[in-house]
């Protein structure tokens, strides 16, 4: 029997699925950077750098991103209500435009107060406006009744696994590289993650041929492969799939009769071609041979937190469900979906704001990517989407034996060391995953101006002949 | 093996966790009367009633509490900071006193843009502000290291639990009745509710004897058991513990090692004696009988959402850990902790709004009160804190037969004809629990007038002369 005198909980007898869950983007190095950025803030001179640049995590308003006008003012009046009685204040003084003032009005009859608890699955008219949106992006139509609100995308995640997973022989096939919060989730959970590798080789594109051996390996096991997870545009690989790949994964999806849990957050943030959802390549497939694929289920996720919208703080999000038994679905963001259109008086503001920030993004993708491609032992696609890349490096025998002695994977090594020297905070590949034998980072490309990519390259370099 | 043509998920082979998770509050009287509100919205004259009144959730903001006019102004700062470039516009024509102002300046200061992602658990300063609140409030010191911010107190109770409970032998002492959100947790969690009693005879006080049978009794069956949940003020009871009943349950959390979860965000809501803290209290015992209580482990959660703020919509929330091992703490509001004091420009208006709320929230439970003294075989305790009264209703064999051929409990039964014949939604005991042979429903005294309160005593002699 235990004694009374010490604590009844300790790190070896809390849930260990919990203990297990690993978050790599909010880290070691996520700490280690805070701490430096403290110390800056109090005065230290003795760290080579004068600034942290957080380039681990997607956290736009964090660096210099502003918000977009005409969002923020419609919120204001949200908070704040007893605004419109003075609405001629605001708009001759504070510069609120009419439409701002409409729309705030349309809102706050359609919710109430935002102070007020509203329905389960979200306000039926922020719903309907989700549902319209859709409509206008995909050509298919949406019903608000499908459309379930959630604190941020990780939320609804959360939700979906929570319902999908019945038991630890329950699998879910997840990409690798992946973001941390699928494999943390099905750890909390104890169900089962099936790995599949992209293929850096296609800029990290799904290969349908590694995720049929990885879900037939998982099948042979034992595992009861449930659902197949596709993030697109791709966290961490900045990848943006193409039509093909959606075709084929929606194929086998029917095939194996898995739900499909698209994770399009990034779904704005497309710099080479065009962002195509699988909402919309399922409806095309399922009208080109009508009654196949019935019986698909798809689940499509997407934040405010993401795109030009970069509102991470207001944890807004929302997931659609296609396909999904009635039964099943009875268990269970307005501005981003409907912003300011053309002719409208907000509109002019809006689309300088939005084209203001996507051209920013592009701009700053292109020049880290053509840093990387100076340095040396380090390769990476051009950017394609969302807000990341995912550059491959090459380290030496001896580098991985520095990291091996400090208890560090080389990757993990390489980080630690290029926070130390720059300030630069990225994430080691390893809290992705990744294949065998190769190593990556993550960095975002939202900090401002060229130093920080300029002390990434010197790093580097040192790095390299220091561990030749 | 299953065909290719059904539905991969459906309601037998999901988690049947998540199937069996029960949340009366938001059950099957939730939705019909959410049917009631919209026949009504959409002119229907066929009904019993002119309005629906939403008694079965604690949600002020849905009915007529206005939001307190200081918190709103800041956040309407908070959401669009440029309002501060026009810092005259907002004192002279819309009536901001400079202290909204200051308290904004110093908020954005904190925490930068409220658009961007913060430390996972929570901004610093907003966790120092609440520091600063609590040693106030105990007069024992409080460190923001220990405090945790989260999406309203439920999100921070999913999460103590997640960690807590390590299996399906991991068990929880839960008062009954309770606030479903913990059945339904543990439920999730597939860990052990083990129940007890609260003691309706001392109007829902604490009953150690009962407490103590139900923990020997889960112990000879095998369960682990590792907390104690206590809600003070109650929910549903309406219940304010008394100095003596949090002492003892101390005591007995000492001599058992439990984890204590104390659910304390009705906290302002005392209408009857004063409000005494488990921190407060914990902390007092140890500084009469040093080291004695040192390995005594306390959650503490409060929330936004409750009290005169009532701002549920905001999701806002927060919980003080004290005792807990770091390493197991190391795994994971400022306006409502800080409101205008004395003196300051803001102090008068918001201290008229405070007090009007108090006062009408004391004054609509007294006439509650007053009316279910009056009704038949009704008996319910003075109302002493939270927003809810859960009298006895004692109904007849003939009601409870009526039920039955119903597949119905008589609460339920009885609930959901109160709802048809009058618009008032209220929940029944069962969805909270209820001692074996007695029923109860749970009302919020939220609604503003006294004609729905005459409403639900001319249904019920109805009801009892019909059932007799």
């Amino acid at each position: 029997m235990a004694s009374n005198s010490g604590r009844r909980l300790n790190i070896d007898n809390i849930n260990q699925h919990i203990v297990s869950a690993k978050y790599a983007v909010r880290g070691e190095l996520a700490v280690k950077s805070e701490e430096y950025r403290a110390a800056l803030h109090n005065g230290a001179t003795d760290l080579p750098f004068k600034q942290v640049i957080s380039a681990n995590i997607g956290n736009p308003q964090q660096l210099d991103q502003k918000p977009i006008t005409f969002f923020r003012q419609v919120l204001s009046i949200l908070e704040n209500p007893t605004l419109l009685e003075k609405s001629d204040v605001l708009v001759n003084h504070l510069g609120y435009k009419p439409d701002v003032l409409e729309r705030a009005k349309k809102l706050l009859a359609a919710v109430g107060s935002v102070g007020a608890y509203s329905a389960s699955n979200g306000a039926p008219a922020i719903r309907q406006s989700i549902a319209d949106f859709l409509e206008r992006r995909d050509g298919f139509p949406a019903n608000q009744a499908d459309i379930y609100l959630s604190a941020g995308a990780s939320s609804g995640v959360n939700t979906l696994l929570h319902v999908i997973c019945a038991n630890e022989k329950s699998g879910i096939l997840v990409p690798i590289p992946q973001y941390p919060l699928y494999t943390a989730s099905l750890s909390v959970l104890n169900a089962a993650c099936v790995p599949y590798l992209l293929d850096e080789q296609k800029n990290w594109g799904t290969d349908l041929a590694t995720i049929k051996a990885a879900h037939e390996k998982a099948e042979a096991e034992g595992i009861d492969v449930r659902a197949i997870v596709i993030i697109n545009p791709g966290n961490p690989t900045g990848a943006s799939l193409s039509e093909e790949d959606i075709r084929a994964v929606i194929e086998f999806a029917r095939e194996k009769r898995l739900v499909i849990l698209a994770d399009e957050v990034y779904q704005t943030n497309v710099f080479v071609g065009e962002f195509i959802s699988f909402k919309r390549m399922l409806r095309q497939l399922q009208r080109e041979q009508p009654g196949a694929y019935d019986s698909v289920e798809l689940a499509s996720l997407h934040s405010v937190s993401k795109g030009m919208t970069g509102e991470c703080g207001h944890r807004g999000g929302y997931f659609e469900l296609v396909g999904f038994d009635p039964l099943v679905q009875g268990r269970d963001l307005q501005l981003m979906v409907n912003p300011p259109r053309p002719g409208e008086p907000s509109h002019e503001l809006y689309a300088r704001e939005y084209d203001g920030i996507f051209g920013g993004l592009r701009e700053r993708a292109t020049a880290l990517h053509k840093a990387f491609e100076q340095m040396e032992g380090v390769e990476c696609g051009a950017p394609q989407g969302s807000m990341y890349l995912f550059p491959t490096i090459t380290l030496s025998a001896k580098a991985a034996e520095a990291a091996a002695a400090e208890g560090r994977t080389p990757d993990e090594f390489y980080c630690m060391r290029l926070l130390e020297a720059t300030g630069v905070c990225v994430v080691p590949g390893s809290g992705f995953g990744q294949k065998e034998g190769t190593l990556h980072f993550r960095t975002t490309f939202l900090a401002p101006g060229t130093e920080w990519v300029g002390s990434i390259v010197k790093f580097h370099a040192e790095f390299m002949e220091k561990y030749r």
